[in-house]
């Protein structure tokens, strides 16, 4: 157990923590509920964006940028919307030295100050379809904060669409819950359920939400980005309308997604161990670190001089860094680069430059191997490429290995509190008995898979007819 | 003259708005003083940050996240800094649906909520420097505002660094100028004087404030980036100490620099032209378009044929877009792609194809040639080379032809209105000659150089000695 870090086993929440100190990723601010990401956490934010903005752009998307400012009035016009953010709005009501005519909330999310100037883009089935992403800070008050996943302001992309048909809309939201999938599997190296949320769980104003959720280490289930289906409900509190091939006037469909700086927590807790933060290579600021171990003054001079060589075609292929500090000893530095979550590390001392190799260290699993220098840079990538891997394989085996069916809502009850997990259960789809099992069991229904596969069964709460299982869980 | 765009000539403001229009790149909101950055416009700052980021980071520096509230009562820690930025802020009042106990500004630039972060990040000499850059929004309350010129929120990095001496920070203030003025003369293609400013137009809270200051088309000045040296002026603000290599205490020494969504402002002003907007070739999100001109529906098929051929190894080499929209006329196009500055644009009819060549046309000139489709990509980007330093020179011998030395202050003010420019005037440093010259000419001291060039003479308004020369313009 490395120093300073709580033992994932003694409190789960205490070890989050840790980690995040131990790695350096962010704090808390003096600001109520608003942190610092920290240059370590926010490299990772810059990775994360590279990615998902190539992949935002593949699917035909660009970028653009709305006011942080939304009139109180346009957060009204949407019934359900208003309701599900007002009671989290953060709300300016002073400027210059004035007292605003009308008060100005800062964006908790932007479908109303977009979907208002939607209306001036759109007049014709010609101006469709409008495929805009933004990257931004929001703000939404919440009481209990937890860095990265859930802070009152956060970082994210909210991606907003809109569409001639209601098909084309619904395609495109299932296109983005995908590109969300596809980042999450081969990204963060973390196997997701996709499906659609219950009208209670849906986002304020959307007709469908879709999202993806992943599994914690404490079995706990993680949002980790949605995707929703918002019907004519925007366009219609805009007014937003279009002429059709046959001049037919129509109000616009609608599309959102985001995904935010939470996801870093889910990396966290998806991978990390009780020796700090373990970081998947595909989304690592730094792959592999370098660190010379000796012991005269003249081994020092041997070993800089082959690591130079070494490590000099490495630029532009590996991101590396190379740890020859002489103040730190070298069990330090091994430390270090573990709590940071660096995924190989490389030791390098007289011996192994008499014999011509390294030893690579992985940090996934910790296993060591002794190498030749020859084609190192190629095995480097080779391995960096197999812990990808095994870090997916092995949060789909957990993952799997805690997913069960479950048709007793006493068993149910029990087994969500020990051993805990997502439990497959039958649901009749009635609010009454989503909110009798969430009442009783402080787990919610996390999705409805989406995969069309069909069961009969009976609801679990109340016995009625039932076509299908859905996830259930408790959650972040 | 191209439709809907105001001659400079004529109206030169009018000319501004238009040329955003007609390229698309941004509007007004509907809140108050905001803009709405469309796509068009946005693919131009993601270029400037991509550039820009990756200078910042061949400095040395690391990007992090702060809080977008600041508390009140930080604000008010610095004396200048608070009456500078306090008539400017927009405060939140309210959150959650309560009042706050203390109202929270929304930062207008973040040195006292990162100052009250280093706090506790820096202990010791080993600590520093801290060398970070935030890419965020901010807020001014602007009572006149133009769109990417003045606006009440708006894009920007900041670089906020920590340094144990002062001879050391001062080298960061002067290094992060000289990477603002790199990247003004070698990515906007606009030629800068750079200097330091009066203590009348310097920083609120600033020891000294650098800038680059480059001449739009109507010989007004336009400041497109400031770098400040803070001395220790927020470390002791907010009580930031730390222990040097002899254990003797002092406060930490402070930089910040930045610079926003304004240079957009200043891209379209030093270069675009009567037919609309012209993007230098680095920072063009469309290098090239290809426009394939047919009369019969045979030639279609051939011009895409070979088009799609000469494009086939185009991609990852240069940024291009095909246009071969069936529904509009050449002449519509050309118009359509002049309008949004893309720099260069191929033209290619049925007896271009013959003769194996396509028609290359400038956008900063118009200019025509035709060339073989042989070793086309190479023309291409040794073309945009061209452009790029072509443009340039243009910008540079414009401003040179319009800076001006002046030693009488009647004529100083005569021609400050007509026929405008920089004018070059010997100053004694006092606040009141700077005031009355102000009052007067409705010119500002743009910068006093900082190359060491000395020269004897008389203030220009006072008569006192002075030695050396100031740059005088009327500015945005």
């Amino acid at each position: 157990m490395a120093k300073g870090i709580t033992k994932r086993s003694i409190d789960y929440s205490r070890w989050y923590l840790d980690v995040i100190d131990a790695a350096d990723l962010a704090e808390h601010s003096s600001v109520k509920g608003c942190m610092v990401i920290k240059p370590n956490g926010y490299a990772l934010w810059e990775n994360i964006q590279a990615q998902l903005d190539r992949m935002f752009k593949e699917t035909g998307h660009v970028n653009a940028y709305f006011p942080l400012f939304i009139p109180e009035s346009y957060l009204k016009k949407e019934a359900e919307h208003v309701e599900g953010f007002a009671p989290e709005c953060a709300v300016v009501t002073h400027a210059g030295g004035k007292k605003l005519e009308e008060p100005l909330v800062i964006r908790p999310t932007s479908e109303t100050i977009i979907w208002s100037t939607y209306k001036k883009w759109i007049q014709s089935y010609r101006d469709l379809p409008i495929l805009i992403n933004q990257w931004a800070n929001v703000v939404r008050w919440e009481m209990r904060t937890r860095l990265f996943l859930r802070t009152t302001e956060f970082l994210w992309q909210e991606g907003h669409t809109a569409h001639a048909t209601r098909e084309e809309a619904v395609e495109e939201t299932l296109r983005m819950l995908d590109v969300y999938r596809q980042f999450a599997e081969e990204y963060l190296a973390a196997p997701v359920y996709i499906g659609v949320k219950s009208d209670q769980e849906k986002f304020a104003g959307a007709v469908n939400t879709y999202c993806i959720e992943a599994m914690m280490q404490d079995k706990k289930a993680l949002q980790a980005g949605t995707s929703h289906f918002l019907g004519q409900n925007f366009a219609k509190a805009f007014d937003v309308t279009f002429q059709d091939e046959n001049s037919k006037l129509d109000y616009v469909w609608a599309t959102s997604w985001g995904l935010s700086t939470r996801v870093i927590g889910a990396l966290i807790m998806t991978h990390s161990d009780d020796n700090g933060l373990v970081v998947p290579p595909r989304l690592a600021p730094v792959e592999v670190v370098v660190i010379p171990i000796w012991k005269t003054e003249e081994d020092i001079e041997k070993l800089k001089n082959r690591i130079n060589e070494l490590t000099e075609n490495w630029k532009g292929q590996l991101k590396f860094k190379v740890d020859d500090r002489d103040q730190y000893r070298p069990g330090y530095k091994f430390n270090e680069w573990e709590k940071r979550g660096v995924p190989v590390r490389i030791e390098m001392g007289p011996r192994d430059l008499e014999n011509n190799q390294v030893v690579l260290v992985r940090r996934d699993t910790g296993e060591k191997t002794s190498v030749s220098q020859d084609g190192l840079v190629d095995r480097i990538k080779n391995l960096l490429e197999q812990i990808q891997s095994d870090m997916y394989n092995r949060a789909k085996d957990f993952r799997d290995a805690n997913t069960f069916p479950e048709d007793d809502f006493e068993n149910l009850k029990k087994r969500i509190e020990d051993p805990g997990g997502f439990f497959r259960v039958h649901w009749c789809g009635s609010p009454e008995c989503e909110n009798k099992f969430q009442d009783s069991s402080k787990a919610t229904i996390r999705v409805i898979p989406v995969d069309g596969k069909k069961e009969s069964g009976k609801c679990i709460v109340c016995g009625q007819p039932s076509e299908q299982r859905v996830l259930v869980a408790k959650s972040y």
